[in-house]
C-alpha cells in the first residue's frame, strides 16, 4: 500500500495542529492555503494599530515545515471536493487526491446580508485587513491635520475634522475590545506628539454592540468589567445598539447618525463557503452560523475520513455546540491526526473532549479579562496573563527566539512604532 | 515681519536635509509629502527579496520632527505651484503660501514611452512596488511548485515551470544589480529548503543592459569586476541588448522571446512632472531626463526664492551635470538651507559645491564595487564599506538605535526572513 495521503485544507491553528501531529506518522501530508503564511490573529489588532510589524505575527507555512520531508505545502485556493472520487479541486484547475481529508479553512467576515458594508468598515481577517485598517486611522489624522487648510467655512472644516476624528468599532467581542482600546491608547498620544493642529481631546472612540453587554460569552462581571476599563480609556461604549446601515457619512443607528470616516467591523462570522459544500457532498446540516455538524470523532457522518475542525465545524455538546476560538481548533487539529494514526494502526477511535482553559480579551496595553474555569481575573494580573498565554502561542513556531525577541521589541516600543500609511485606497 | 515660510516638497534625501537644516532657524517649516514616510532608498530591494520589512527602511516623517516644534508635516500631493503669488497647489484643492520653496520630488520610473510595460515589469521606486515585487517573486516560487499537478501535457508543464522560474531584471545600474543579485542569492537556497519539487537549478536569473556595460558611470574596471561578480553568483549577465516589448509572454529582444512571468525594471528615471511645471512658470530649460535646469545657488533663473534640488534638479557643471545620487540631493539640501539662513542675515549666497565621496553598488551579500576619488574597490572590502556607509546614512535618524538592532538582526537572520505574500494581484 502507498504512503497515505493526508490533505489539510487551511493553515490556521486547525490545520497547523492537524499537520504538526503528523510529522512522525506514517503518512504523507499536504497543507493547502490560499495565502503562503500562518497568521497568529489574536495580534493582527497590534499590527492594524502599528505597533507591530505584519512579519511578526505572520510565519510562511513552508518555513514551519521546512524540515519535516513528508510534509508539502501548496499555495491555492479550493474550490470543491467530491468525497466519492476522494479529490479536492484547485482554482488553478487541477485536483488533489487524499486519503484523509481535514478542513479547516476557518471562518470569513459576515455582514448579515449587507455586503456593501464592507466598502466602509473593513473587517479584520487578514493582514491586508490589518494594513487597510492601519492606513486609514492613519489617514485620518492627516486629513484632520491639514483641514486647516479648508475654504475658510469653519462649520463645514469643523464638521469635516469631527467625522475624521470620530472612529467606530462595531461589534463587542474580544477583537472590537482590543481595537477600541488600542485606538483610543494609541491615537491621542500621536495626535499630541506628532500633529501640530489636533486637539487629542478631539478624537472620539466608539464601540459599538447590539446585544445587551460586551463579551457575551464571558462572566457578566467580566463585561463590566471591560467596559469600565475600555471607559477609563476614554472609549463610548455603547451597548444594545442596532446598526442599520453604513454609509460614506458614518455608521447609522435608525435614524442618528455617528459621523464617521474610520469604521471597522468585527460584529461577527460565519463558516467558509467550504463548509456548505461539505455538508452538500456528505448530506450534513448546517448550524445557523454555516457551520458543518460534525461527529464526536470530528469526522462528517457517514465519511470517516473527512474530518471539518474549528471555525467550519459545529461540534455539539450538551449545552449548543463548541464556540469558534483557536483552542477548539487546535484540540481538534491534534485530535483528528491521532484518529488518522489510530485507523492506520487498526486501533479504535476516541470520541473528541473539549478541554477549556479559558478565555481572555486584552483593553490596552494594562487591562485584560479572563476567565479559567471558575476563576475571574481582570485588571493588571489578568493582563499579564494575556501577555504570557499570547507569548507562549505566539513563540510556537521554530524560530522561537527571534519571532519573540521580535515581538517583544516592538512591544516596547509601542509608541515609537513604525506608523507607515502603504497601499492604495481600496473601495 | 512673520515668521518666514519654508515650502519643502518631498520628504526623500534633499528635502528631508533642508529641513533638518532648518529646525533651529528663524524660520517655519513645512514638510508637504505625498506618502507619510520617509524611505530610504538604497534598502529597497532588501524590502523586495523579504530581507526587510518596510517598517525597517522606512520611518514617517511626523515621527523625524516630533520635537521640532517649528516644523509641520502635510499628507499632500503637490499639483502645481503659482511662483508670483508664491503659492503651492495641493491635490485636495487647498494651497500653501511660501516665503520660500524648495521642490525636491524626485523622480519616477521611465519606461521611454512605453507606459504599458508597467504593468508586467514593474519598478521599485516605492514600498509598495517593492511588496508587489515580493509578491511576485515568491508567487513564481509558489506556482512553479504547484505546476506538478497540471494536467498531464509534460512539455507544456515543463515550459511553463521554466517561465516561472526565469526571472529577468533590465537595467544594469546599481539597483538592477542589486535586485539580480539578491534573487539569485535567494531563490535557489529557498527553493532548495523550502520547496519539494523545485530544482535550484531551474532558477535562472539574467540581467539585461542596453549599454555596452554594467554601471556606466562607474570606472569601467569595475563594471567588469561587477559582472565577474553577478556571473560566480549565478547571474547571466547580457549587455548591449535593447528590449523592444514586454508582455505577458516575456521580454522581448527583437524576435527572440525571453519567457518570463516576473520581469523587474530598473532602466531609467525621469524627473518629477514638478519639474516640468517649475520649467514652465520660471521659464527654466529641462534637460532630457526632464530635469529643470538651476543656477548655481540651486534657485530657478529669475526666482531666488524657489529652489530645486536633488533627481528633480539639472546643476550644470563643466562636464555636463551633477548625478541623480543621493549625496548630491542632501548636499543641495543642506546649501540651499544654509542659503535661506543667509537671506535672512543679508548676508551674500555662496554657489553650491558639490563634494563627491564616490559611488558603490553592491551585489548579494559578500561583493560590492566601490569608487572613491581615485581608488578602486571590489569584492569583500567593497561589501564592508557599502554596509558601512549604509548603516552610518539609515540610522542617521532619530531612533538610531532601534533601527540599527532592527536592520541587523535582519540582516543576520537573512535566510529566515519572513517571506510574506500579501497584497492582491496588481494589473
Amino acid at each position: 500500500m502507498d504512503t497515505p495521503h493526508v490533505v489539510v485544507v487551511g493553515a490556521g491553528f486547525g490545520g497547523l495542529a492537524a499537520a504538526r501531529a503528523l510529522v512522525d506518522a506514517p503518512v504523507r501530508v499536504t497543507i493547502v492555503d490560499r495565502a503562503n503564511h500562518h497568521l497568529f490573529q489574536p495580534l493582527l489588532y497590534q499590527v492594524a494599530m502599528a505597533a507591530l510589524s505584519p512579519a511578526e505575527i505572520a510565519v510562511p507555512i513552508r518555513a514551519l515545515f521546512r524540515d519535516e520531508r513528508n510534509v508539502s505545502v501548496l499555495m491555492a485556493e479550493v474550490t470543491g471536493f467530491d468525497l466519492d472520487a476522494r479529490t479536492v479541486a484547485l482554482d488553478d484547475g487541477t485536483s488533489l487526491s487524499f486519503d484523509f481529508l481535514v478542513v479547516a479553512a476557518g471562518a470569513e467576515t459576515n455582514y448579515y446580508g449587507h455586503p456593501e458594508w464592507a466598502a466602509h468598515a473593513p473587517s479584520l481577517k487578514s493582514i491586508e485587513d490589518a494594513l487597510e485598517i492601519r492606513r486609514r486611522v492613519l489617514v485620518a489624522l492627516e486629513r484632520a491635520e491639514s483641514a486647516r487648510h479648508g475654504a475658510g467655512d469653519d462649520a463645514a472644516d469643523e464638521a469635516l475634522r469631527r467625522k475624521l476624528l470620530t472612529f467606530v468599532v462595531i461589534g463587542g467581542g474580544p477583537t472590537g475590545l482590543e481595537l477600541a482600546g488600542a485606538i483610543a491608547e494609541l491615537a491621542r498620544p500621536i495626535a499630541k506628539s506628532d500633529f501640530r493642529t489636533l486637539d487629542p481631546s478631539w478624537i472620539k472612540v466608539i464601540l459599538v454592540e447590539a446585544g445587551e453587554r460586551l463579551l457575551a460569552t464571558f462572566d457578566p462581571r467580566l463585561s463590566e468589567k471591560a467596559a469600565e476599563s475600555l471607559t477609563e480609556l476614554g472609549v463610548t461604549v455603547r451597548t444594545g445598539v442596532r446598526v442599520t446601515n453604513i454609509d460614506d457619512q458614518g455608521v447609522w443607528i435608525g435614524e442618528e447618525l455617528i459621523a464617521s470616516s474610520s469604521i471597522l467591523w468585527t460584529a461577527g462570522v460565519r463558516a467558509s463557503g467550504l463548509a456548505a459544500k461539505l455538508s452538500k457532498e456528505a448530506g450534513a446540516p448546517l448550524d445557523r452560523g454555516g457551520r458543518v455538524v460534525v461527529g464526536e470523532d470530528c469526522a462528517l457522518p457517514g465519511r470517516p475520513r473527512v474530518f471539518a475542525i474549528g471555525d467550519l465545524a459545529c461540534f455539539p455538546t450538551a449545552g449548543g455546540s463548541l464556540p469558534g476560538v483557536s483552542p477548539v481548533a487546535m484540540q481538534q487539529g491534534r485530535h483528528v491526526a491521532a484518529t488518522i494514526v489510530r485507523d492506520l494502526r487498526g486501533e479504535p477511535r476516541e470520541p473528541f473532549r473539549y478541554f477549556d482553559k479559558g478565555s481572555m480579551a486584552t483593553i490596552g496595553r494594562q487591562r485584560a479579562v479572563a476567565q479559567v474555569g471558575k476563576l475571574r481575573m481582570s485588571g493588571v494580573v489578568a493582563w499579564l496573563a494575556w501577555l504570557f498565554v499570547h507569548l507562549w502561542y505566539l513563540i510556537d513556531f521554530k524560530n522561537r527566539l527571534s519571532v519573540l525577541a521580535d515581538w517583544f521589541w516592538s512591544y516596547v516600543r509601542f509608541r515609537h512604532g513604525a506608523r507607515l500609511i502603504t497601499g492604495r485606497e481600496r473601495r
